[in-house]
């Protein structure tokens, strides 16, 4: 049998959850909008999240065609298009989770009207739409890449010359051409999902910190009143932030953690040809047939298959909660789904090993994976829910006001790396003693590989919030908005597991990534060899090191951008809130109509704008390394950069969600409730972590694969730097 | 000559600047204590101060004693002697700094009374006998250990084993003594320097917090009122936290940086006389006469002569400064002084190079990193002195309230962190390809090298602090406050520049001692030979990627720690306050007189109790990932929470030192001054970042340089870890 049928089942199952992504949607069209007012806003919101993200995209396709060019005029025209590919994938499936969303909102609404159970029905039917239909797509799209330019592909023959252009000296060594075509592929989806990431973090961020600014603090009016001229612009911003952000977010772990094992096998097997005598000895070391064996497709074909079966566990699971009738406790459905969907994943992983000539180690490497993913979702919630001691005992600390409030839910913050961080080490330690870099690799696809349920339940949560806010800002019958608060509550502890696997896979697979780097960096100087970071090496060691803390640097000036990002478009639109208040006579006692489209545009305007230069220092800092001062210093950088990002991505991500928990601790009616002290502190220190959790953390996961890919991507021209080693 | 002759020069340099310290501390006590109130004040708060530091060294003692009996049992008695001079004199120099401190204070304040220029001579005269006094200990005190423990030791046998001893195996290698007892001496006077800053910064910042927020939040009373219980306790805080911890911190940096150069250098000359091909090659490489050539003492000489010239040049400074005629700009003269001890440093050395048999390039490394403290500490001041943009910003941003306000403070740390890595990285560069490691080491010293100048600028402004307090506390006229007042502002643009030197250098003290440990882990596999970080390797690259992660995640969870017991103290103190204003009858009306005592006592209690934990997860950390998993595991631990604390140290720092200066450029009357919404928005902020810049921050600088020590001195135990590769 050619090993192509396999790619070919691979695409089938892509296909099969395209297709439920359809099912979901209609099911969710066919139901009705409501009232007319509900209509009218649901209209609002869906048109504010288009413009948006089309202004977005009009924007990206820019960046996307010029390094486009540069990419074909460096390699080939394949490169190029495998680029083209990624990032428009990339981009509709930023589409596909914001459309589901703005489907799903209103009507969520609606269906809680008559009861809870309906109404989960109609906000899971919207987020599978987007956990599968993005997971199809990801998987679709690099099926399609494969048969378009690798289907040929002969290894025996793949050390191709890269084209000598702009005088650029290296361009005469040896490449993989299907590695290249890869991590093009990857990097285009990687640089889409970060502008989604970035765009959409700092309008989400931006509108919710400006409506609460001037509607709680100043006005005192409860959040979504329709009164408050943000608060179509808040909504939106759940939509492409917490929606649209997420889903190119997914697609792009999803390929990287694929590409990154194509890769390191694609070396490994060109070494193993070539004889190289510390690629024999690995060989030797983790077993010939690991992954690998005489068939080098098989590091090709294994991750596809993995991903498939991950995602038919995901189909099944959300089918599974879809039409099960055991209702009386939602949490546990949702929880046993995820449950069941790691399960069959893991199970189907057995099988398909089972059935390859491989040996067993990229299983459990992946069943390693799956469980430190889990793992460090639990960890989340310890520490950023209600339920648990820490959140509650910070909703304590705000009694001593805001100030205490925000330091102690930085210690949180802070506290909370200490078992993400373990967990890591050891899941690297084991799957690194079992499978070497390439085992490593397949712990992050087992992370990713059912995200495809993850995020089914992690972006139902944004519709149930959004449901909320229509419900609130339709003036329906107040028992509407509890039973879409109880939803949103549901949601949020699925929410945080599914945090902790974004997390936690982002660092594995930039890791992944930088061993895939390191191979083609090894493998770019005329032989395939084992790579190393000389980090003590008397020639280079200086530049390792110096390129490190330069790494380490990079995380925490690329936060400091977004948050200047976000604070500064909150203060325009602030401003436009007061302006309106001030000119628009009527509006506080409800008696007229803000206006919402021009805050939705300030806020579209800037971030659109905003979200230019942290992308560019993200693509730019690995180029401008690698060009003046080489691979090894390279390598050094993404090392310092991964470990400075993974912590400081768990502690904004964890900071923020236990400080906002905290305030809803309070809001429950701890500590004095709604209108306290206490919770006024809470308010404030939940200012404090929104942008930290919503906007600075989800960045942060794709700036270390992005920059890693594109070290990848562009290691060629790194060979002769200038100031180089 | 002997070599032992420059050892001996080298120590009366240190005994002139002790001399110096006497002869100032004489110069302040000779001075008038102002009226009787006065008095009793300062007696309140040196007597808080004493109380405060001898409960913290019962502590301390204890811990020392187990510590040097472990070393004891492990190696010989002289590694446990070394390492309670170290300890001992660690304290000593706490104590002198606290000491002159508390003296100068008062004295300060009357002297204010007459005019603002006695009272800067008051005010240097105590900081000036603070950091000569310390610096001079520093010197005096290696000089002793040398001469006790190394004078007739003989490089040719220096390989002699360590006792077996608990069953540890491994014990059973090879060793170079002298390396070891070194770093005993530092590794004692690291663990006192982390004791003094833990539980300095934890007592100042607890009272701190405590006091603003009864008496400016709760009563609206002003700073330093004497009705506010705390108010003591807050000024015998800053004597044992900015100056008695900044003590400890100085001498510990400076002989850590001196010990890592002597390390690497016994094990290049070792090496050098095994004939290993690696070592040759280096020597080839950075030129025969590199700082060892045939005599290896002046790899030990080398170091303490520039020190010493360092100190001589500070002391010269001093005088400068202190029999200075020209008053009429004061900071100029401070500025200029510091500039001074920079520039007679390096010509100091600069001789001393020509002297020896060395070649000039440990010079030039040494400059390099005079160069980078004062780049460093330039942009230290920009990004927290309110003559400069972005506090101005930030505190236009306080105008939004206290979460833009916080929020945008913490993106002011973040960008900070921009140059500070860059200039490390670049000196770093240089200084390797310079020199290697060695050169490294070498650039450590040239940051600290005059610091005996900049700490007597540091610890000159918490003593005009006090004195400010000392004035509103004793009722005295508004201009005596107002001198004070300036005095201490003049102290803050130099202290900037100072503390950009304590990151800059502690950076790479660590650094330094990691290349020493590097070496001795290297050298401990029975021959030396040229160290490296296997990062990719197969067999151990996992463990140390693990490391690395697990490294990089100490830091935040020890930060946390201390935030934590910043908070919780200050909560035990806010109700004490509480009480005292609710028991004790006639306190507001300023008719009876607050228990001070309590309060210092809860402080107090508080502090050294919370000091325990961060201190032994810092001492715990590297003994139990080397003990478990080995040298290339700890090696990876070691550098990922370099990597970490580096960029974390300089956040804090410079997001704490923004947001105070911030509000402070409100009060001075700016968006609407004292009592305005952005002031209130600047206090929430100055009390975030309170414990970020003066518990965090300096507590880091000392973290990264105990746990790279303390592997150091037990590098031994780890060669057969039961789960090392």
């Amino acid at each position: 049998m050619h090993w192509f049928v396999f790619v070919i089942i691979a695409g089938l199952v892509g296909v099969a959850a395209v297709c439920w992504a359809g099912y979901a949607t209609w099911s969710v069209m066919r139901r009705s909008r409501g009232t007319d007012k509900m209509k009218e806003i649901q209209a609002y919101i869906r048109d504010g999240a288009w413009a948006f993200m089309l202004e977005e995209a009009r924007i990206m396709a820019i960046c996307m065609a010029i390094v486009g060019a540069i990419l074909w005029a460096l390699f080939y025209w394949e490169v190029a298009v495998a680029f083209w590919i990624g990032s428009i994938l990339s981009m509709t499936a930023g589409f596909i989770g914001m459309n589901a969303a703005t489907l799903a909102n209103g009507r969520t609404t609606h269906a809680a009207r008559s009861s809870i159970k309906e109404a989960l029905n109609v906000a899971f039917s919207g987020g599978s739409a987007m956990g599968l239909g993005v997971a199809g797509l990801a998987l679709g799209g690099l099926v399609l890449v494969i048969w378009l330019f690798i289907r040929e592909f002969n290894p025996n023959v793949v050390q191709i010359e890269t084209k000598n252009i702009l005088g650029i000296p290296g361009a005469d060594v040896n490449f993989i051409k299907g590695a290249i075509i890869v991590s093009a592929y990857s990097a285009g989806a990687s640089l889409v999902a970060l502008f989604d990431r970035v765009g959409g973090g700092i309008y989400t961020k931006a509108a919710d910190m400006a409506a609460d600014m001037v509607g709680k603090v100043e006005l005192n009016i409860p959040e979504d009143d329709p009164r408050n001229p943000a608060t179509i612009a808040d909504n939106v911003g759940d939509n492409v932030g917490d929606v649209g952000g997420l889903g190119a977010d997914l697609l792009e772990s999803f390929i990287a953690s694929i590409i990154s094992i194509m890769i390191i096998g694609l070396y490994l097997y060109v070494g193993m040809q070539a004889g190289d005598s510390g690629i024999l000895d690995l060989l030797a070391r983790y077993g010939p047939s690991f992954a690998l064996a005489e068939n080098y497709w098989w590091t090709i074909l294994l991750p596809l298959l993995y991903v498939s079966g991950g995602i038919a566990a995901s189909l099944a699971a959300v089918a599974f909660i879809r039409f099960s009738r055991r209702r009386e406790n939602m949490q546990a459905v949702l929880m046993n789904g995820t449950r069941l969907a790691a399960l069959l994943t893991a199970g189907f992983a057995a099988l398909i090993t089972w059935l390859s000539p491989s040996n067993f180690v990229p299983f459990f490497c992946m069943v390693l994976g799956i469980a430190g993913g889990i793992g460090i979702g639990y960890v989340s919630e310890y520490f950023t829910s209600s339920q648990y001691k820490p959140t509650q005992q910070l909703a304590h600390a705000y009694q001593s006001g805001p100030a205490v409030g925000v330091t102690e839910g930085m210690a949180v913050g802070m506290l909370s790396t200490l078992w993400p961080c373990l967990i890591i080490a050891a899941a690297t330690v084991l799957s690194y003693q079992m499978g070497g870099l390439l085992g490593t690799a397949f712990a992050a696809l087992g992370m990713l590989s059912f995200v495809g349920m993850t995020v089914s339940v992690d972006s139902y949560g944004p519709i149930a919030d959004n449901a909320s806010g229509i419900a609130t800002m339709s003036g329906l019958e107040p028992q509407v908005r509890e039973r879409t608060d109880e939803l949103d509550a549901i949601g949020n502890t699925t929410a945080a597991i599914g945090k902790g696997f974004a997390i936690g896979s982002a660092a594995f697979a930039a890791l992944g990534l930088i061993a895939a780097y390191l191979w083609s960096a090894a493998g770019s100087a005329d032989m395939v060899h084992v790579p190393n970071i000389p980090i003590i090496d008397p020639r280079v060691g200086g530049m390792v090191v110096a390129g490190m803390i330069v790494g380490a640097m990079v995380p925490y000036v690329f936060s400091a951008l977004l948050i200047r990002s976000v604070s500064r478009t909150a203060d325009l639109m602030v401003q436009e809130i007061r302006r309106q208040f001030r000119e628009i006579p009527g509006i506080i006692e409800g008696k007229a109509t803000p206006d919402y489209k021009k805050c939705i545009t300030i806020t579209a305007t800037g971030a659109v704008r905003k979200m230019v230069a942290p992308s560019l220092l993200a693509l730019g800092m690995p180029l401008v390394v690698g060009l003046l001062f080489g691979l090894d210093t390279l390598a050094g950088f993404l090392v310092g950069a991964l470990l400075s990002a993974v912590v400081l991505a768990v502690y904004c991500a964890n900071a923020g969600g236990a400080m906002d928990n905290a305030k809803k601790y309070v809001e429950e009616g701890n500590f004095g409730g709604k209108g306290s002290p206490a919770h006024a502190a809470g308010v404030t220190a939940d200012t404090v972590g929104d942008p930290l959790k919503d906007t600075v953390g989800p960045s942060l996961d794709i700036l270390i694969k992005l920059m890693s890919v594109v070290s990848l991507l562009f290691a060629s021209l790194f060979i002769h730097a200038p100031f180089g080693p």
